[in-house]
Formats: C-alpha cells, sequence, structure tokens
C-alpha cells in the first residue's frame, strides 16, 4: 500500500479530521503507512495533539529542523517523508498545489485517489447516530420557526407580522441559528427565501415574508462536536396558495417519493435521478433556459452527508455506480419557475438492502393558516 | 499578464470570495484575463451568479459541453481555456491536485502564486471598517460574558456559580454564540479555557471555570453579511489571582506593549517576534520541552486578520518582511504553563506610517470580584 499523505487543516478539511480526529485551525501533516498513522505537528498545538489526536503517534516538527517558520516548512515535510523511506505517496483530490510542488521539486510520486478514505460513503452506527442527533435538532428548530410563521399575522400589503413588527427572512434565521447553538449544532448559512427569491435554488433570501407566496426552508446544521451535518428542506405557503402552486407541490412531493421509492442498494444513481427528470417532463414541468433564466428541474436528485454536506455519492446524471448500503443522501428534487417560485422537498435517508430508512421525520404540508 | 485561475467554493476559500463576490458552496471556475473577470457555473447558480457576482461575465457550463457532470467537468475545463486561447495559468498555493493533473495531462502550464492577491494583505478603508464593525460585536459579546462571571458566586469547592447553576466553559460559549448571531455574526470555535486547560493556546475549554484560577477568552467571530473576521483575547481571574499569575499576567502585558510600540510600517515582522521572545527571556519566562510538554512562549505574537481568520503578514521568526501600510495583524504574546494556566492578551492594530492603530477598546485587567 502506497502511504498516504495530506496536509491541510482539520477544521475545514473533513479529509483530515476523518483522519486525525482533532480540530486544528492550521495545516498540518498525517501520514499512514502500513496501516500506521502520525501526525507532525507545530509546538503550538503539539500538547493538545498529543491528548486529543486519534493516531498512533504525534511527533513534534522540531524533531527534523531548528527554528521553525513557514519558510522551512518545505525542509520538514521532505525530512519527515526520507526519515520513512518514502518515495512515493497517495494524496486527496484537494492536496494543494503549494505542497504538491514541494514534492515534485523533491522527485516523490504523487498520487490523487478520490474520494480518499473510502469509507467515508458508509456511514457506520456511531456515525448514523451522530447524524440523526443533528437531524433532531434540525426538525425541532423548523418546527419553531414554523410555529412563527403560523402565529404570524397577514397585513393588508400580504405581508406577515410577528409580535407587531414585519416578520422578514432574517429574524427566521436568527430564530434557526439561536435554536441550532441550543441543540449544539451551528450553521454559516440558512435559507429562508420567499417568492421570487425562491424561484433560486440557493437564493438565502432577505427582507419581508409574505403571504400566499412559497417560503422555501432548507437548513442544514452542523454539530460543534461531532461535526456531523443534516440537511432538510420543507416548503410552505402562509395563507392561500394559488392553484399552480399546488400543482407544483404535489409534482414534487410525487417526485419525491418516487425516489425514495427507487433508492436501493444496487440501483444506479443517475438511474434514479433520470427518473425524477422524466416524472417532471411527463407532468409538464419543463425544464431549460427562458428569458436568460434557467427555470424548471436543474439540480441533483440528491448527495451524500457526512462531515461535509455535500459528499459523495451524489444522485445525479454524474454518479454511474450504484447506490451501496449505508450511504447517507438527500432526496430532494424540486421545481423553480420565476413568476411562481420554487418549491423543494429534502429528506435524509440511509441506503438499505432492501430500500432506505428516512431519518426525516417532519411532516409534509403546503399550507399552514 | 498569465490569467489567474481558480478552481474552488467561496463559502471555504477566501480568494474565490475575494474575487467573485458571491458565496456559493460548490467548487465552480473563475478566470482572469488581461484583467476581465469571468467566472463559469453550473445551472444550479447561474440566475443567482448572474445577479450577485461582483465579475464582468458569468458563463454557464452548458455553453461548453451538453449533459453536464462530474465526470465532464475536466472537459469543460479544458474547453474553457482553449475558448480563451489559454497555455499557461497562475494558481494559488492551495489549488486543488485533481484540476492541476487536468490542467498538467492538457499540458496547460501552472505557475503556483502566493499570496495569489497581493492586495489582501492591504485592508482598505472599506475593509477596515467592515472588521471595525466585527470587532464591535466582538467587545459587546465579551463584555456580556465578563459581566456574567462577574455576577458568579464562588462555591465552596471554588466552582463558580451562576442562577444556582456551575458555570461552565460551554455555558459561556453558548451566550458568546447567541451575542455573535444578534450581532450579525458567527462563529465555529470559542476558546473559554479555565486552568490548566489554558495553558494550551488552542484548547477549546470544558466543564466547570473555577475562582482563583486563570480564565483565557480568545474569541474571533466571522461577519455573516461582509465575512470579516475579528479577533480579540483576553485573561481574566474571577476572585484572586496568586503572585505567580499577576507576574505571569504582567509579563504579557508588557510584551504586548513592546510589541505594540514597536510595529510600524517598515519594521520586519520578524524582528518584533524576536523582541518579544527575548523579553520573555529577560524576565525569566522560560521557552521549551519540560516533562514532555512545551511551554513559555511557542507561538507567533501576530498574524493578519481579514476574510481568513489567519492570513498573511504573520508577525512570526518566518516573516522577514517589513510590515507595511494598511496591514492588519493581531497582537497576542502569551505565556503558558501547565502548572499555573495560559495568559494571552490580543488586540487587534491597522499598521500605519508612524506606528500603528489599535482597533480594540477593550480594558485590560486580570482580577473580577
Amino acid at each position: 500500500m502506497t502511504p498516504k499523505l495530506i496536509i491541510a487543516d482539520s477544521e475545514k478539511d473533513s479529509n483530515m479530521f476523518y483522519a486525525a480526529g482533532i480540530l486544528i485551525p492550521d495545516d498540518f501533516v498525517y501520514l499512514e503507512k502500513n496501516g500506521r498513522k502520525t501526525i507532525y505537528i507545530d509546538d503550538l498545538e503539539y500538547n493538545r495533539a498529543k491528548k486529543e489526536a486519534k493516531v498512533d503517534s504525534v511527533v513534534n516538527y522540531s524533531k527534523y529542523i531548528k527554528g521553525i517558520n513557514r519558510d522551512t516548512f518545505g525542509k520538514i515535510l521532505i525530512n519527515i517523508l526520507k526519515d520513512n523511506r518514502i518515495k512515493k505517496v497517495t494524496v486527496p483530490g484537494n492536496f494543494k498545489m503549494k505542497y504538491a510542488k514541494i514534492l515534485m521539486d523533491n522527485k516523490i510520486k504523487i498520487e490523487v485517489v478520490e474520494p480518499f478514505f473510502k469509507k467515508r460513503e458508509f456511514k457506520n452506527k456511531n456515525e448514523i447516530k451522530k447524524i440523526t442527533e443533528v437531524q433532531g435538532v434540525n426538525e425541532r428548530t423548523l418546527q419553531v420557526a414554523i410555529n412563527i410563521i403560523g402565529k404570524s399575522k397577514i397585513r393588508k400589503d400580504k405581508k406577515l407580522s410577528y409580535q407587531n413588527k414585519i416578520l422578514t427572512s432574517e429574524f427566521i434565521k436568527e430564530v434557526i441559528d439561536v435554536e441550532f447553538l441550543k441543540g449544539g449544532c451551528f450553521s454559516e448559512f440558512d435559507i429562508v427565501s420567499c417568492g421570487k427569491d425562491s424561484s433560486d435554488p440557493h437564493n438565502f433570501g432577505t427582507g419581508p415574508l409574505f403571504a400566499n407566496q412559497l417560503i422555501v426552508i432548507d437548513i442544514f446544521p452542523r454539530s460543534k462536536t461531532t461535526k456531523y451535518f443534516s440537511d432538510m428542506t420543507r416548503t410552505i405557503v402562509k395563507g392561500k396558495a394559488s392553484p399552480e402552486m399546488k400543482k407544483m407541490y404535489d409534482a414534487v412531493l410525487g417526485a419525491q417519493k418516487l425516489a425514495l421509492g427507487k433508492i436501493k442498494a444496487g440501483v444506479r444513481a443517475d438511474l434514479i435521478h433520470k427518473k425524477v427528470q422524466d416524472y417532471f417532463e411527463n407532468k409538464r414541468f419543463k425544464t431549460g433556459e427562458k428569458d436568460g433564466k434557467i427555470q424548471g428541474f436543474f439540480h441533483g436528485t440528491g448527495h451524500g452527508v457526512g462531515l461535509d454536506i455535500h459528499e459523495l455519492p451524489n444522485i445525479s446524471l454524474g454518479n454511474k455506480k450504484p447506490l451501496k448500503i449505508s450511504n447517507v443522501v438527500t432526496v430532494e428534487p424540486g421545481l423553480y419557475y420565476p413568476e411562481i417560485g420554487g418549491v423543494r422537498i429534502e429528506d435524509l435517508v440511509v441506503v438499505t438492502k432492501s430500500g432506505c430508512k428516512n431519518l426525516t421525520k417532519f411532516p409534509k404540508f403546503l399550507e399552514i393558516k
């Protein structure tokens, strides 16, 4: 087995966190040789790493060079590899060019391997428990947000008001973030988009929420401690949905049911996505560019969720491989038309031998009074 | 000028956010040729990018290939470069190997340039305003945290209690996070470490807070909207500090004053750090390994702050270049001894022609009653 090399921080880089099991904000070195895992690190993190890191050994950079500084990192790296008699390494796809250059300049061969840790695609019981915990926080949070929209009043100008203030996307997002914190989670972004904004799948939403308009709430907290994500979307209308909105909602719900029914170990991911596309086409929901805007269903049906919010496997045209037992994936068809708005419904499921187990218990409904 | 190429998401990658001015969670392509800035993107983000991105033009991947998927990204990338008649690109140091491989396989030359956007080291008025705003939130937040510690009671076992509950690091961090949110900021991590924990500079802290022990509070919120960070540390003791703690605190305060006095445009960063090291040595605060643990002063004196919490320039032995006007850097000497704990005091300053402007107004004191 070619030795595995990662050089990254473990706060942003999930492979490094998966490998080292400790959160460190600056780049450090992880080397796995014959199954033995070592991290190499500077003075600042050395004591903590020795206590917390889930590796076989922790080595201080000072073993390799005196007077450490950023200019000397290249020397340290080469000394580490020499010391281990390594002439070839495998690295993850996101391995940084500045480090690759040091290796290439020193005749160390590099093989890019993606996915780097195949196991990350297959969640064990402990990981599913962690994801389920975050999903619990996510559902309690969504309930709080929806309760507020439920209690809000409809003004004459159709804006919603809550506690005598105009109810905004920003207010709901702050409520969501506070609930996440109470549950030991956080989120850098939340989507609470209304009306035309919701016709852009990744528009975070701003300004007043309106009655009788589609409101997409897509929230994806991350545990502060376990670092696992969950991901869920619901679409609601406060007041009355138009017949067009109802038709869109029913189509998306139908598409999701279809996809949920197709998912099981051994089924090719791209074919599930194709089925969803066909379903929308058959229902006359067209996808394509119109007036310079992409409309219809123009994102994947789903993606893996774990230490990254978007990870393998995807349920999209690009993934021609079969789903496998213990994949954790979202199932989130959506339809988007600028004149009406967007509808997306997203659950998180574990792929099983015979189908899938839905980790999302939150009810699905369009209108709230 | 060789064209600039970035392929990254803009949520984690600050160069990409700096270049494109829009938050996008998945990798996309930024190309700058003869000063003209273009981003290339998939259907999912296309509408939003056209509205929000701060570039000259936004091109849909579908211009280059039909039936987009992850397998075809390589073809899209090569077609983009062919279309622009580009045979050589400059890329940032963190450019991903998986993309570099595509370029190399197609005989496109790659030059790694670091720093990629030199301007990021020099903050303009607008950026300093944004950082100052975040620092305002940071100081209001720290005041709330310190007020709670101030109001807490000292139990017989020396644990602090607040509102009849044992006061913990976790509780204070939740308070901090909620205050950040109220100010439109967030933080993935906060350090509130007490006693022995505080002798590890990056120990986040857990469990009860104790009277008569050093408590290090190091907080670094990021604006949810502007994405700029601030960074500040204070060290306090609830109750009575021991003479050793006081000596350490005075030394760190003295070292910070020394560094703040030395900082000005034209002064070499490593020499400032060296002065701080010498100052501690002269005061008989030794640095080095003892009983298998690094002790004393073993991190840099400071680092740049902006769209990244750790960015250039560093004030450390590795940076032999002079500081320049409009650098924004932390000044944060610290001392750490396992038997006593840690002391760190951190301000954020703008380098000026004649010295520096301190953006941190928060008072410095050790004991609170």
